[in-house]
C-alpha cells in the first residue's frame, strides 16, 4: 500500500465528505467533492470548513505523497466566491518548494462546472524524519 | 429566536461536530467540542478541517451575533500542537475590529485540561446590510 | 495622469526600495527591484520587511488600477528562500477575484536569475468607492 | 553583546524605520516607532510594508532571543485601522508556543495615543541549531 491508499483509508473526515482523489503525484494532486446539504452553514452555502478541509486532505496527499509524514503547521485561506448544494468542487495542490523541513503548497479550489474560484488556500508542512509507513 | 439560536439549528456541520456554545455575547464567544475517532486523520490526531471548522464556527457567532450577515473572506490558522481521540477542546473568539463593512476576529483553541495551544485562527469578514433573520 | 502613474510618484516606500514597474494592466502587474546592502536583516538576507514590501507595491499597484481606491485589509506571506545581496527579484500579481467590494491577489516573488521562488504572497483588498485621482 | 544587541546593531531596515526596543525578554519584546513622512504611501497613510515591517522586526527580536538563528517562514497581517503621519505605533509580540524547531508569535501594533488596533500579525519561524552570535 502507497501513501495515498494509507490516506485514503484511514482519513476519516476525507471518507464523511466523501473526496475523490482524482489524480496524486508528486508535485501535484487533484481531488474533487459534491456539496451536500449536510455541508451548508447556517447562510445555506458551503460552510467554510467543509471548503478548507477538502483543501487541506488535498494538501495533505501532496506533503505526504514522498513518505514522510509531512505536518500542518500554517494555512491560509481567502473565500472568493461561496459554493453551493449540488456543485462540485475540483480542489487542485500544487507543490512551490519543498526543503528538507519545510514545504509550501499552494491549493485552488473552483466550481467544476463554470471554473469559478471558490477558494485560495496555502499552507505549510513541517517533514518529519519518521515514515508514514510503519512496515 | 436569535442569531445563536440560527446558528445552533442551522450551522449542520456543527451538529456532526457537536459543538457545544458554552458563551455567546458581542465581542466574545466561547464553544467547546470533544474530539472523537472519526474526527482524526492518518496520523491519528485531530483533522487540522476539524480544528479549522471548530474555530470557524466560533467565528461566525461572534461575527453574526449583531444580526447582519457577516461572510468570512479570509482566515489563517497556525497548529501548535496536535489534539487526541478524547480532548475537549475550548475555542475562544475575541472581536478586535469592527467597523461597518470589516470586522476582525482572533481565535485561540486551547485543550481544556492543560490550556495546551493547539492553535491559534485569526479571520475576517465582510459585513453584508442583509439581516441573517427575515422576519 | 493615470492610477500607476500617481502610484509610481507618491508611494515613498517603493522609491527607498526603488522598485521598477515592468508591466502594469488590469489583471497582471510585473515589477523588479535589486536587493541593497541596506535591506538586509542580521542574517545577511533580504530582510522580510522588503520583501513583504515589494509584494505590497505590486498588490497595491494591481488592485488601485481601476482606478477606486483599494485598501489591503489581509495579507499572507510565505518565505520559501532567501534572497540576497545584489539579487533581481520579480515580483507578479495576478488578480483571482474581483468583486464590487473585495479583491484577491496572488504574488509571487522569484529570484530573476534561477527563477527560484522567494515568497508567495495572497491578499485581499476591500475597494472604496472613492477615486484615487481626484480632478 | 546579546542576541538583542546584535539584532539592534545588524538590522539595517529597523534602523532605516528607527524602531525603538522598549523592552526585550524570553516570551514578550515591544518596540516603538514614529511614522514618518516617507513610510506614507500613496493613499497618504502608513504604508503596509512599513507596519509589516515593524511587526516583522519585533517578531524576529522575540523570535531570536534564545540564541537560535529563527528565520521566518509564514507570516499573515491584518490591517484593522490606518495610521497616520506623526503617528507613534507600539508593537508588542507575545510568543504562543515553541518547540525544538517551530516557534508561534503574536504581534499587535497599536496606536500610543488612543490604543487603536492597527495590525494583527501572527508569524512561525523555523529553528535551526546555528547560533545567531558566532564566537
Amino acid at each position: 500500500m502507497d501513501v495515498v491508499e494509507f490516506l485514503k483509508e484511514n482519513d476519516k473526515v476525507s471518507k464523511w465528505l466523501n473526496i475523490e482523489v482524482i489524480e496524486a503525484k508528486e508535485g501535484y494532486v487533484c481531488t474533487q467533492m459534491v456539496v451536500r446539504k449536510d455541508m451548508l452553514n447556517a447562510a445555506n452555502i458551503c460552510h467554510g470548513g467543509v471548503i478548507f478541509s477538502l483543501a487541506d486532505y488535498t494538501f495533505a496527499l501532496a506533503s505526504n505523497i514522498y513518505g514522510n509524514v509531512a505536518l500542518a503547521i500554517s494555512a491560509n485561506i481567502n473565500f472568493a466566491n461561496p459554493a453551493f448544494e449540488g456543485d462540485t468542487l475540483i480542489a487542485q495542490a500544487s507543490q512551490l518548494n519543498r526543503t528538507k523541513k519545510i514545504g509550501l503548497y499552494s491549493i485552488q479550489i473552483k466550481r467544476k462546472s463554470d471554473d469559478t474560484l471558490i477558494a485560495l488556500f496555502s499552507g505549510e508542512v513541517f517533514i518529519k524524519s519518521d515514515k508514514m509507513l510503519k512496515h
